[in-house]
């Protein structure tokens, strides 16, 4: 099995870090194509970089995605999710979107832990979109800034537990670390914490697999012709050689 | 890997049709234990028999869970499965939430399809329990009455394939086969239909091995002793040899 | 006029705690009868236990409702409330529910006061059950320890003083005590608080008692045979000799 | 006991009716005050109308609840009843809030029938306003015009049999016939519905009955001086001689 | 063009500063006409008090609005707003209505900041009504009293600063200050806060006239005829010499 | 007064109509500035064809937004919106948005009505987006191919009108004539109509203009530099001589 990550932010470490997370945690005979977006923001924090994420993520499909089973939006808040839905025969699902339904399946009521208290707004849209709201307890932020956004997760760890411990307190059974930049945390900590953890690109793996293996006939909408957009981006409207 | 189908139905005919859909959709190396309700009815088709059901959900986890990687509650509903997720260490999912949560990700909006208008109060029920009506679009639930539970998806082909059409023309862009008694029949429909359908014994497969590869560590209750329950099940609430 | 008190815990202290509020309450001519389960546990706080409270509500009223005009399901959560319903002709209604009505015809907003934390998730979802999160405000529980669960309300009662006050600072106009151990202790507390307070035994009584005079003619589901239920419990669900 | 059944629709004989189902409702003992408001409309079934209503009920209320137990503000509706609620410490419940309340506890979806389509809005506002829109099914109102507001529940008695019957197709399995004027029909026809029938005006008395009996200090809005109202609605602003 | 601001409290002072701030906003030709309630209370804080102002807000309505081309209810919590739009042909927004639809087209998610503690519930009331709640973070309200409350924005000024910025911390990406005693101070703090403010007065004004140029053809409800009321009233129901 | 009019459709033809409906609509001295995409979709349909739109919006404002008071993002569905209002301290408001806040001014709940079935889906995640689905009433579609999108109002006319009134039997009392190709019909249709109807190009006119007026000081993200994006829109991510 091929699984496409889309990573619509342009940080090719964090799509490095995706790449070895999901490799490590993928099944025998899985392998992972992680690839980056070429135009936008190192990494996505609010609405109006998503805006700029959902094209490059759907340009990343357009380019990539054929001959994969399944694809992943590696990008907490999953932009173009929606839309890259509607061009591909494949399942296509969102990192948050993973995360969140682990969750849902894994416990009763869930918190969202993050990096950055300026991922806040854009996060609970996300939650919203995906109609899960009933569900969320807290979304929990460090207030406080960090250094390189590839490597908050060992240099803020201890804070991070400290906001997983918070969620619990506020109701969570079970708490979602949200964002690239903190998978494959989830490991670390889960013997600190009450409640269990979950991992995004944990949840995206086994997800993607699980839908692809699920065999599911998706349709895609009817093909349209686009004006000057990127020739793979066009094709991709077009449905020719669409996945 | 060990998968628990817990049929909380005391037919044993449904037990072996979702032996046979879980088997052949298995994955390589996946073993499927499926386990039949001793006490209850033949298929659970009310709030009162879901009652009932949930008890025997947990009786089967109490006495089967043990070795198995990942438990599934065996019938639309998902009887018990609130309560058999706070006593057992291993994921457990509802048939249900099973079929919706692939709809979720596979879709934006869907119907659920099933064979009895009886349904429909317990169906919706277990829908607004999961915390999904916002993407509901509607039951659809066949009116006239049928012979045999165990024989219904060939009885009633047609007439669920005009089922799932009217769902789509209710707006519906996925349909979820609801019900046990229709495990398999997504597949031979499929080709027939304008949107994509979900077999919810498939997606409890792969969502439950997808679960279990995730390997989070989940937590259960504090034991507690209770009085007059089976022995399996007074294990079970103590936590001896808790899975 | 007799009404059918069926505590789904195991403790026969908490069932004569009811019995003598409820007693207390009922208007002249209204006889109580008040049974206590055989099996479960001795309080119910989780979901799981729950689900084995629920078959206990079920066997309960199939052994004692015949004769009586009203039941109530005794326990906070009203735990197989939805089934009772559907197995017999005279109102049922659950301990929770009369709580929550009350609070919802006396004052606007509610909020829930209870005496462990661990009770928290099963309380919210049984507001969620009932359809009436939208005027929840909050639910305050005690977060320290109790020696006795039968003598929790005079062991913590000035603490219990503070969470209605504080349920009132989250902006509530009426309180709800919450669970069978509680009962009485409103009466007690009224002149301190800044708010009215809810003693969800006379809530039950008196709101059994009006359902039982409103004579409307209730239906119950078509008799079914289950197999290997309790004799009591068989007759229930084939309507022989339903109340 | 004394309830007073303020009606705020200047109608005196659909306050007669409302005083004749409630008399053969009541409790041994229970006597029921009906006043009629002394300005507004014939029959409320406007937002309009509701307003003019809301003040006639409030005045109603400051002349007549002294030495009432409680009061029903008794047009489905309820108009003035969130302030009506605020300025006297006997229980006050709405004619729709006892028939929705009713149906909530004895069935678990339902639908309002009533008998002209002008009433559509302001009944789906009042639901909506008691938080109550998760359980209703649909609303079912005469389409054809009447001769008589007050003849109406027996000109178009088989029509709105029709309409519960309709219902229970939507999914209802508890119905509330809506309006003052269909007072008493729900016992004529109940045989011949497959769903049990909600009276508005037997729910409400019996409610209020109970709520009485249930003795909960209520607590009223501090005192305050309006002007240009009349003497008695200025003395119940201003706390005089309150209930 | 010509804007009624009908203020449904009794206080003249108030009235003024509406009148004050709305001239200030006003688009050069804009005519204000500023009325006050005859009856009622000085200022509307409970539902109580509202149900009086709804009718004082229809009265002024039927004397002054003939010849305006739009009208705004003055007050927060928009008393009669649902019953004023249904009597006339000309535009009619509440002042709380005004500043939530501002704060939804300027922001994302809003709070609303206040002078009083005692507004909550009224307040929060009338953001359901609109049907705008899932777009509320907060009501920030003072706690402690003020002396008088025409002068309370500037006894109060850096209190106010205070609760913006909290609402700024509690997730609002918008503020509304809520009632006609704040009006004009928007402007004043705006400099001092980290995200925008809105007056709801200016709010009024600007979408008042937007309404009127869009030139929509409004229809009011039928013609009825009351009794009792003021003859202005009357006619108003009458739809004699209706706007 | 400047507006910005930037539609996220390739279509010169539908650019000019909006510009011709907003400029008879707009008031003296208001100068309408309408751009369309240079790249997409001739008319957007689709989520997919809305993730490309999006980027267009934004390419728009960055070159067209400078000295402009407010802008508008002309398509129904308002791609880029949440994105557009965090890179710019102008307001800017959707078509959509502008026709769903005039509706919920002018009546209580409304439906819309617009030309394509196909166009459903994105129509109510729209709705959804901006919080309103609880006072939607339905979404009414031609079922029936056109001919040209430029002037499918007039070849559609009387089926549109069909639409607008059978959402008024629907429950709607105001009803939103939905994208750009509709503008200017409203005025043509309103006189044949038992409900208000509203033309979403002279509400966003409007309520731009009195945004404008407002003039809230409104904040944007902090600038931030991307990647491979055209000049103007970096220019607009780094804050560059943002309007």
């Amino acid at each position: 099995m091929k699984l496409l990550f889309a990573n619509p932010n342009t940080s090719e470490q964090i799509t490095e870090r995706i790449r070895t997370v999901a490799e490590a945690a993928a099944a025998p005979g899985t392998k992972i194509v992680a690839v980056t977006a070429k135009a936008g923001v190192q990494y996505i924090a609010t609405r109006a970089e998503a805006v700029i994420g959902a094209t490059s993520a759907l340009e990343l499909l357009a380019e990539h995605s054929s001959g994969c089973d399944a694809a992943v939006i590696a990008a907490f808040g999953d932009p173009g999710l929606g839309g890259a839905r509607e061009l591909t025969t494949i399942p296509v699902i969102g990192l948050a979107e993973a995360g969140l339904m682990a969750a849902q399946m894994l416990g009763r009521r869930y918190s969202i832990v993050s990096f950055s208290s300026k991922l806040g707004p854009w996060y609970r849209e996300c939650v919203e979109y995906h109609g899960l709201l009933g569900r969320l307890v807290s979304i929990r932020l460090l207030e406080t800034p960090f250094n390189d956004v590839t490597a908050v997760q060992s240099e803020k760890e201890s804070l991070l537990v400290g906001l997983c411990e918070a969620a619990a307190g506020d109701g969570a059974d079970v708490v979602v670390l949200a964002g690239a930049p903190l998978a494959g945390l989830a490991q670390k900590i889960a013997d600190r914490l009450s409640i269990p953890v979950i991992d995004c690109v944990h949840a995206a793996v086994h997800l993607a697999e699980a839908l692809a293996r699920m065999k599911v006939k998706l349709k895609r909408i009817p093909p349209k012709v686009p004006v000057n957009l990127s020739p793979a981006l066009t094709n991709f409207f077009r449905g020719d050689g669409s996945t």
